[in-house]
C-alpha cells in the first residue's frame, strides 16, 4: 500500500462513509495530526513508577506481589479513563476492550505488561502498556472509530514466566502453574490473587486467526537505538533461544601434590570452553549470541583441583537453524578440549523458545507511519523474550522498539525520555490505524 | 658420615659402651636386624580405620568429633603399651614420652596426626603416627636405650588448620582459636574438649633448638612413588603456598539483548585467565603447581552476562621465588587479558605458607637408611602441608615418604601396602638410631 491509499483508505475507515475527493485536503490534514498526549503518557508512567519503588530507587514489581496488584489497580483506572470496558481473563490477564463498527471483524490488540524483574526499572513492559492505552485513549477523544473491535491486554507475569501471553496462546497450564515465582508464591496461587481462575485457564485461550494483528510497543534492551541515535526500531522478529546444562568431568584431587602433566581439571576444560564458546560465536558471521553465565565448580575449594564443573549455556538466533550450527560448532570445541584435557563433556539442552517472526505487512506500515512522522529508523532483531513471541502463534504480530538511554534494561538505570516514549506511541497509533484500515 | 663410622657410632649408643672391634660382626649383623613389627603394625592401622568408619566406607574422624576422641584413646592405649610415658600438652597434642641415657640432651620427636578430611581415609597422617609408636614400641621390645630423649607426639587438628603443631611452634593463638572447625567445635572448645587448655596454649610451646630432630614419616599426595615403583621418599621440603583472591570485574548485561562485540563479560575473562594460570605453570620449567579451584559468578543466571567472577589462584613450590616469579607472569596476563576483553582483575594476596626444607643431614641419613635396607629410594618434594613444616621453625626436621597407591589422598581410596609402610618405619628406626648416634 502506498501513502495515498493508506490515506485514503484511513478516511473510509474513520469517517465510515465514501471518500469525498474535494474535502481531501483539509480533512486529511486534520486527520493527519492524531497524536497521542505525551504529557499524560509520561505523567502516568511516572505515576506508575512509585507503585514498587525501593529505597535504592528501584521499582520492585514482580508479578503476584503486592506492589503488582496495586499497579494492575492504577492501570484499570487509566483504562477506564480510556473509555475502555475493563475485564480479567481467566489467566489473570487485564483486558480493555472497546466495540468496533463492523462487528464480524477480530479484535486488533495491543499491549505489554507491567511486572518487573526483582530490582528493575519501570519503563521494560510499561511503555507499552500504557503506551497502549494511551492510544486508546487518544482515539476516544478525538472520536475516532475503529472498524475492528479494539482490545488492549496487559498480560500478566510476563517477567517470570510470560505466564499470561503463554495461557492466551494455550499452552498446557500443568508446564507453568506449578511454578514458584519472585513473590514467593506459585504460579496457581498467583493467578488466583489477581482475580483469574487457574482452574479456568482454557477461558483465557484465543483461537489462531480470532486475532487480526498484536503489536507490543517496547523499549529496546540493549542498543542499537540510542548509540545510534536512531527514533525507531522496526522489529524484525524474536529470537529463539535455546540452552544447555554443560557438565565437564574430570578428576578432583590435591592441589598441591598432583603435577600439572598428571591433572584432569575439570576448571580448565570449563574454562577454555567458555573461551570458545565466545570464539565460535564471534567467529560466526551474524547477529546470534552466545553466553555463559552461570557456573559451579565442585567441590569447590581453593586446595583442590575441581573434579567436576557445571555451567550454562545459551544461545539465541531469529533462525532456530543458526542456533543448532553454532551448537553443533560448540560440542565439536567441547569434544576437543575433553581429549587435550582428560575430561569428558555431557552438553544438555533443557529449554527451547521458538523464534517468532514479525509480520512483514506490518513491519512495513510500522516503517512507514514512523517515516509519516519524521521519524529515523532501523530493522533490528529482539534479542528478548516478549509477549507478543506468544501471540505470533495466533496472530500476525508487530513491535515497534524505542530507545533506551545506555541501552538499560531489567535495571533501576532503565530510562527512556517522554519524547522518544511518545514519539513510540504514535507510530502505534498510526499502524493501528493503518491496520484498521486494512 | 660413612657407613662405617655410623654402624660404630650406633653400636657405643646401643650398647651404652666403647666400640669392642673383635665383637663387631656377630653384634653388628644381630643389631643391623632391628625391625619393626609389621603386622602389630597392620592390625593396629585397620583397628583405628574402624573408628569413624562411614557407610560408605570413608573414614571421617575429624578433629575434636567423637570420633577423634575415640581415636586418640585408642593411640594412648597403644603409645602406654609401647612402654610411653603418656601426657596431653596445652594444646591438646598426645605426648609419649620415654628418658634417654644422657639426660642433658634435648629429644628426638617424631609422629604425625590421627584425625582426617571429612569421609578421608586412614593412611594420611595415620602411618606416621602408628608408625612412630611402632618404633618406640621396637626399641622397647628389644631393649635398646637411645641417648637422647624419645617423644613421640600425635599433634591434634592437622587437617583443619595444623593447630597442634602450630600451638608447639609458638604461634598467636588469636590466628586461630575462634576458627569453626569441621566438628561444629571452634578451636577454643575443641582443645578443652581433648583435655587441652586453651587459656594456657604458652605451656604448649617450644623453643627453638630444644628439639634434636623432628622426624615423621608420612603417605605420599600424588605420586611419583606408586607410579614409578619407588619405595621410599626422601622429602626435599615442604612446598611454600600463596593464595590470592581474584575479583575480575565486567559489566552484567541481558545476555539476549548485548551484540558480542559489546560485552564486558567477566566471565569470559574469567576463563582465559584461567587457562593462562596453567599455561604460565606448564610453560615455565620445575615442579610448582598453579590451581583455580574456586569460582563464583555473579548474578549468575543463565540469560544474564556475568558482571563480575571471583576465583581463588594458589600457587605452590618449594622456593618463594619462584611462586612470586608465576605470580608476576601470571599478574601480567590478567592485566593484558583485562584489556582484551574490557574488564579489570584485582588480585589479592590473603594466605602465606612459608615453605620448609628438610635438614640436608637428615635426608642423607634416611637416604642411607632405605639403601641398607634395599630398598629404592627418591627424591621428592612435599606439595602438601604437614605438622613437620611448622616444627622446621624449631629443629632440624625430616620427611619419609611412603607410596600410596594410585596416589591417591585425603579420600576413601587411600590405601598403602602393609609391606610399604612396615618398610617406611624401618626406615624411620634406622634414621631415628643414626641420629641418637650423631
Amino acid at each position: 500500500m502506498d501513502r495515498r491509499t493508506f490515506h485514503h483508505t484511513l478516511l473510509v475507515a474513520i469517517a465510515g462513509g465514501p471518500f469525498v475527493p474535494e474535502r481531501s485536503g483539509a480533512v486529511l490534514r486534520r486527520l493527519q495530526q492524531p497524536r497521542v498526549n505525551g504529557d499524560r503518557l509520561a505523567a502516568s508512567i511516572a505515576r506508575l513508577a512509585q507503585i514498587g519503588r525501593t529505597s535504592e530507587g528501584a521499582t520492585s514489581r514482580v508479578a503476584y506481589s503486592e506492589a503488582d496488584r496495586e499497579g494492575r489497580e492504577y492501570v484499570i483506572g487509566l483504562m477506564r479513563a480510556a473509555r475502555l470496558t475493563v475485564s480479567i481473563d481467566a489467566a489473570g490477564n487485564i483486558l480493555g476492550r472497546r466495540n468496533g463498527n463492523t462487528a464480524s471483524l477480530p479484535p486488533l490488540m495491543m499491549g505489554s505488561h507491567i511486572d518487573t524483574v526483582p530490582g528493575g526499572g519501570n519503563y521494560d513492559g510499561v511503555v507499552g502498556s500504557l503506551g497502549a492505552i494511551e492510544v486508546a485513549h487518544t482515539l476516544a477523544e478525538v472520536g475516532i472509530a475503529l472498524r475492528h473491535p479494539l482490545e488492549v491486554i496487559i498480560f500478566q507475569n510476563e517477567e517470570n514466566g510470560k505466564v499470561g501471553s503463554r495461557a492466551v496462546r494455550g499452552e498446557d497450564p500443568a508446564s507453568y502453574l506449578d511454578l514458584l515465582t519472585h513473590s514467593g508464591r506459585t504460579v496457581r496461587e498467583g493467578i488466583r490473587s489477581i482475580g483469574g481462575n487457574p482452574e479456568r485457564l482454557g477461558d483465557a485461550k484465543r483461537a489462531a486467526g480470532s486475532i487480526a494483528a498484536f503489536l507490543e510497543l517496547h523499549i529496546e534492551q540493549g542498543g542499537p537505538l540510542d548509540p545510534g541515535g536512531i527514533d525507531i526500531g522496526v522489529v524484525e522478529g524474536i529470537v529463539g533461544i535455546r540452552r544447555f546444562e554443560v557438565t565437564v568431568d574430570g578428576f578432583a584431587n590435591h592441589a598441591g601434590t598432583t603435577p600439572m602433566d598428571q591433572r584432569r581439571d575439570a576448571m580448565l576444560a570449563a574454562a577454555r570452553f567458555v573461551d570458545a564458546v565466545n570464539r565460535v560465536a564471534r567467529s560466526t558471521p551474524g547477529r546470534h549470541v552466545a553466553t555463559v553465565g552461570q557456573i559451579r565448580a565442585e567441590p569447590g575449594a581453593v586446595n583442590v583441583i575441581a573434579g567436576r564443573v557445571v555451567l550454562t549455556l545459551e544461545i539465541r538466533d531469529l533462525e532456530l537453524a543458526t542456533i543448532d550450527r553454532l551448537f553443533e560448532r560448540v560440542r565439536a570445541e567441547a569434544t576437543a578440549i575433553g581429549e587435550a584435557t582428560g575430561t569428558r563433556f555431557a552438553l544438555e539442552p533443557y529449554y527451547l523458545s521458538m523464534p517468532a517472526r514479525c509480520d512483514q505487512e506490518i513491519r512495513a506500515i510500522i516503517e512507514r507511519s514512523a517515516r509519516a512522522l519524521g521519524l529515523s529508523t532501523a530493522s533490528v532483531p529482539s534479542g528478548a523474550g516478549h509477549d507478543a513471541q506468544e501471540i505470533a502463534q495466533l496472530a500476525p504480530i508487530g513491535m515497534i522498539f524505542v530507545p533506551s538511554v545506555g541501552a538499560s534494561s531489567h535495571s533501576p538505570e532503565e530510562f527512556s525520555t517522554p519524547a522518544a516514549i511518545a514519539a513510540g506511541a504514535d507510530v502505534l497509533l498510526r499502524t493501528l490505524l493503518a491496520l484498521d484500515a486494512r
